[in-house]
């Protein structure tokens, strides 16, 4: 994050300080040791590229999204201004490929130069599905394995690919991420309209009042009468919302099981993302991985 | 360009389409010529990767900026809105990175990596530098090393390095393209106080409007009386600006000298970029990047 223009490290030690659970770092950083990878420190450089591009795409996204907050703090646009969020942002993305150059291995670049477009892909595509009721399951689907799935399969590839563990283990690794990426998305989209969002100390209701079409939304929409159906397209679409809006729309997810029917699909991507780790040996490490499905479907609870 | 979310090939598609001199790609192939690159066709695709920077930058720079015209035509911002073009820009970067990995060159990527970073440091000194009188022509110097001659000397080195042209010949090309890039941004900045502005089709004055620091302002600030200096801290530092300050201003800078010596100077930096071709043997393709020197200071005629 060094740099000679003050402003840069200043902005980026405020959203890094600001918590959040380092998720993709420690994806890379497990993934590593799973795969056998023992004495060097490459997986370390490589997890801080992924939190660097993860980071960048924060910065982005909160000046897209106009947020006010991010980890239960004021976000850095808030705080700094939306021009220098961009920039620094573009910073650390730079960064990030300048030290994926210090490592050297042009598959981890080919890896996470991907992941990068393919987030950039999925956030446009959550834009343009916003405030439209008519996304289905499949567009939904395509958004959150772009803008989440994506780097999480990066995270865990790039692990096997220092350990250097050949092509099926990659794979399944890949495919471990990407599988708890889907996952952890849907747990996020229900945990915006649950009140086990407070306990972790955010608001709920923002994808509500943004008007952003996830599953939970689907699922009522796609169930409810006209009635339920009007009410949806007047509070996403129109974005006519009153006070006792969102009461009302998380009391129609509850009536249509939106909520328990999210947590459900999480729960069949986490499934698949468990058995992917089949191709390894149990063991401490390949524990640590299953936990981490655990967690993130727990968050919902 | 291409993606299955047709926004982004369609706000893409809309600024390269609105024109510009492509001079970032041009001065790509004419190194790689110049340097001895004769039968393969790595120049051309790396020569797009350092457009879709420069690309990246003019879609945050004006969301950055608030622009709503990029040349001559509706910025993508202000057509497609904030969003898009943020998460475009986020795109056609990681994007020429992915070609750059394809191409397999360590040092291109290193190179890019590199100005990519160091252009993100520029823009942020530039915000930071905005609005403040007092800052110094050093200052300026690092605003526009970073924001503009990064590039324009890792264009050229990136043909350097295709034509595998040796050390000397690298760095004289580097140089080159550094000294040029100096050269053309003092150049941009003269001419936005110049009526030879409005032949190329810009307005006059944005730089003015926005309050940038720029050279002809400085030259215009330090060499004023207490009068003049309270000019230019009310119009740039405060933004109070009237109908009548911007001819008043172009004025004060008339009467210093200020458009003729930015001028001066970037004739000095020309002169330098000229004396870095020595290291090659006189020919059509050095005759030609000389010729790029020449009309990059010709513009403001």
């Amino acid at each position: 994050m060094q740099s000679p223009v003050a402003l840069i490290p200043q902005l980026a030690a405020h959203i890094v300080a600001a918590g959040g659970k380092r998720l993709r770092p420690l994806l890379t950083l497990a993934a590593a040791k799973l795969a056998g990878y023992r004495d060097g420190q490459r997986h370390v450089a490589l997890a801080a590229c992924v939190e660097f591009i993860h980071t960048a795409t924060l910065l982005h996204d909160d000046v897209v999204d106009e947020s006010a907050l991010r980890r239960g703090q004021a976000s850095a646009n808030a705080l700094f201004g939306n021009k220098p969020s961009v920039l620094v942002g573009d910073f650390l993305f730079a960064r990030a490929f300048q030290v994926m150059v210090e490592d050297g291995s042009l598959d981890v670049l080919r890896i996470l130069a991907e992941a990068s477009a393919t987030i950039a892909e999925g956030e446009v595509l959550q834009l343009i599905t916003q405030n439209d009721t008519s996304t289905t399951e499949a567009q939904y689907l395509a958004v959150i394995e772009g803008k989440t799935a994506a780097l999480f399969a990066a995270a865990t590839e790039v692990g096997a690919i220092v350990a250097d563990c050949g092509p099926a283990r990659q794979a399944a690794l890949r495919s471990y991420g990407h599988n708890l990426g889907v996952a952890f998305q849907l747990i996020d989209d229900a945990l915006d309209y649950s009140a086990a969002q407070e306990a972790l100390g955010k608001t709920v209701g923002d994808d509500f009042r943004e008007g952003k079409i996830t599953l939970p939304v689907l699922l009522a929409f796609q169930r409810g009468d006209a009635a339920e159906r009007a009410f949806w397209r007047r509070t996403l679409e129109e974005r006519a919302q009153a006070e006792d809006d969102l009461p009302r729309a998380i009391a129609l997810m509850q009536k249509h099981a939106a909520f328990a029917d999210t947590v459900g699909r999480a729960r069949h991507y986490g499934q698949v993302a468990l058995d992917a780790l089949e191709a390894f040996p149990d063991g401490a490490e390949r524990r640590a991985l299953a936990g981490i499905v655990e967690f993130c479907i727990s968050r919902a609870r």
